[in-house]
């Protein structure tokens, strides 16, 4: 609800269709968006527990999946996913067989693959919203450090979505300029391990704010939001997302996804990026890719 | 958390800070907001169970209050909130004495009166989100009904905020054209009845979205956001909300607040406004505000 | 160019084309807008001497014309405009023989009767910029005077575009309050003839503006960007704009375009509403009519 | 005049004031802008020969000089407009005591130098608009040629405003990834001879389309507007602009005025960051800092 409430507000979309198991409170958020009516641009909200309500849609955004737990993994969620998107991904390409998919269920990573394997698209149409939050955490906490804008913060979150994610230390830029030379101009105490204390934060962020809360909503609404004015305004930014990373960095040995920067716009995934990786960073994402294609292996897909 | 979200993702305010009892909860939804801040413009966002961080506010929301419980009227939670606004308004009002206060919590009408005692803020600067949202419903049930843009339609719902609202039939037009010949032109079956069935739908809309997904969030979030950027950036609007009514349209008796349409601005409420009604609307209204002024005088304020 | 940025700024479209007769100043537009790409959202901006470049928009703005002399009234514009539209409405529809037609050119009555003629499109896709900017000129010296926001204020000139413009008194209201409720309440003076000074004032706008600056741009690109928006973002908002006004208001005597107010959407003009008229009013409004039809006759089309 | 109408589109300030000495060109403009009310969130618009009307301002930009001729040198136009600046930047610093001075004549660099020096404000609260839209314009070069978004590049030309101003190729980069391996992986031809005809193609620009539409008005106005919003906003991003350069990058013998990447917010300039600068840009830098100090000597100031 907090990514179709961003995009509301953001004004992204013509329309809306909301689906979901549970018709009472399908119909309670449907309403409760369509109340504020006046005080938006006219968009076209519906919902449905049926599939059909979806027909024709630019972009499936799917969220379905057991909330995670305080404490649990994020690869513990699969098997009960997995089952779950059998009843969702089929009826859902069928009824928009020219749209995109974008992932942002946990596990990010296999689900994606999942996804992909269960709808047929090409694999351009079919991506997670993996890393592209971590990333902003990432961004907010070396902002606040600095003290200056975290959109004037380039830096990259890859790999696996949770605890294994790779920071990129060397891509980190503030307004295109190499955060070593700002921080020495800013004469601001510079040591790895404060570089290390933030990935390790970004790591524990959402497990903290759902130990806090119970769950996370606000983040990921705008980081899914963002990713979805990209894909329909066709705005060809770069994303860490989560896409086929077959190939890339020495990862082989099946068809595994994880989060890599990748050049998106309206026909999903344009291309992914060459960013320079050490060969310490290029090993975790081979581990990475290993674990998970071992899972995959287990599906029976 | 929806007002202040949509205020953050509107670009209202240079910096939002959150009060609450819970501090676990309270910390988790600032980190949940303050993890986006890669996609929004640069907002600084602090929370504390203190006051003191909302010091030299220029608007200060309270939506404090016990959540409305299904079945529930709104004139119930009366005796549990104004207990709550003892421990509030007072530390609010000395943090921001210059601030503008918009009480939001229910039942609003008597609550906004409270706020208004316990402050000790001149008049113009205390006011309730009152029918705001009631009239915002009312216009997307009519715009929906006619198949125009509810920003298009201008109608009011006024009075109490609750079951006794006064819908002002007269007042309602679509781009300015009195709804009446629209209706006529468009060859849409009209009748006194179905007008009457919109307001009776408004007034239980709140119940409604409460029964089916627990609480109301999103619309009330876009309505007080609405008023926050009037109020902020001085638009001189006229909005439906909860303004002292004593003196107008024959409300006497002593000091009531109800929902009338004011002309706002960055210095609250600048007036109140002569909307036609007829004896049989004024009459509610003068009914609402007897009511209104019984419970009030059971609070020993 | 007025226009095209304000589109531009507003991100109000993936693509804008930019066609003129002289290909350097053409460049120097199209170049100057390019060069501010990385302030906006992307938007791909093309120009050219040939239509070709229009292929398949889904809305085509002319703003061709000689531009309005200091003292010339918009009716003299008219022959020399006609010889140009034969060059210029043939090519662009057939470029883009799904679009809507949305004429600027003045004297914009007649001429939006013209591109009809000559596009051989429906109706319905073919309507003119009309009295929408003299409405907003109207509705911002109201709102001066009331010191309220412009945009609260709804009121509309409509017929001719031009000095026989007819103001629709009774259907000025503010917030959707009836204007002559709102001024006694304010205890603002108000007499017919303020209001009367108010209309001329508006008649005279443009003259002065064109006697002072040289000619009218920013307010005219405002004016056609809020056309743009309603329709391509299918917001069916009523504006008041050039529209086939046969049959309405006793309008007769042939195919006559004025200024009424319409309901805009994807498809153009989705209705003329009706509006309360006084006999005086529509009496100047058939007589707007008369003269034009004609001119019309004169034309040969 | 591109620069008031995009903040005002942009709904950046609550309050703009226009001062010209051609008062009738002025009330023509104000008017304009005035007459779009209806389409824009409300914003007082004053206008006057005099320097009052600018009071309290927050944020004074200085456009007024004569317009670069085509084919006139930007320091050619020096000695016409210090003349100028005697006149507007006394009672400008005046009227306002505590506002941000930010320059946009040219030859921009020397003349927020003369800024500086006329109005005795702090270092940090005098700036020039700079190399901020030369980088504009590298950055939608760069972008075009590679196919992606240009606010997703980040690219800086430093020094002087003009012929001799600084590309700094090695701080290119594209969403956070060195353009570099950016283009290796997308297999686009790439030599050190596309970019440095991309930067000739930008020290041209101004040229170009001052010869072809006769001045600059649109990407300098969104230029501008840009900063406008750091700074009004408390925004802290980087920004190419005029500063201060003494003791940077071993430019010396005075005080010389050049851009550099600069944290702006809402106090000026926060900081000048250190970016990575090869010798050869460095001895460029100077050079250019050592013609202007030359002609800095002779304005007797």
């Amino acid at each position: 609800m907090a990514i179709a409430q961003t995009i509301l507000t953001q004004d992204l979309a013509d329309e809306i269709a909301l689906v979901d198991a549970k018709p009472d409170k399908l119909r309670g958020e449907m309403l409760d968006l369509q109340h504020a009516a006046a005080f938006l641009p006219r968009t076209k909200i519906t919902a449905s527990v049926d599939y059909d309500v979806t027909a024709g849609s630019d972009l499936c955004i799917v969220t379905a999946g057991a909330r995670q737990n305080p404490g649990e993994s994020r690869l513990n969620l699969l098997q009960r996913n997995v089952a779950l998107f059998r009843h969702i991904i089929p009826p859902l390409a069928k009824s928009s067989p020219d749209s995109i998919l974008l992932i942002v269920s946990n596990p990010v990573d296999v689900l994606t693959y999942v996804a992909w394997k269960l709808s047929g698209f090409p694999v351009n149409r079919v991506l997670g919203s993996g890393t592209n939050l971590d990333s902003s955490r990432f961004r907010f906490l070396i902002a606040d450090h600095l003290d200056v804008n975290a959109q004037d913060v380039q830096a990259f979150i890859v790999g696996e979505h949770g605890d294994s994610s790779v920071a990129l230390w060397s891509s980190i830029s503030v307004g295109g300029i190499p955060v070593l030379s700002f921080l020495e101009k800013q004469q601001i105490a510079y040591e790895k391990q404060t570089l290390e204390d933030i990935h390790q934060t970004v790591v524990g962020s959402a497990y903290e704010v759902i130990r806090l809360k119970g769950y996370t909503s606000w983040a990921i609404g705008y980081s899914v939001a963002n990713l979805a004015r990209t894909i329909l305004r066709d705005q060809r930014k770069i994303h860490p997302v989560t896409v086929l990373a077959r190939g890339f960095y020495g990862v082989d040995g099946g068809d595994v996804f994880l989060s890599l920067p990748a050049l998106l716009g309206r026909n999903g995934v344009v291309a992914v990026t060459n960013v320079h990786m050490t060969d310490e960073e290029a090993e975790k994402l081979q581990e990475s890719a290993k674990t998970i294609l071992e899972m995959q292996s287990q599906l029976g897909l």
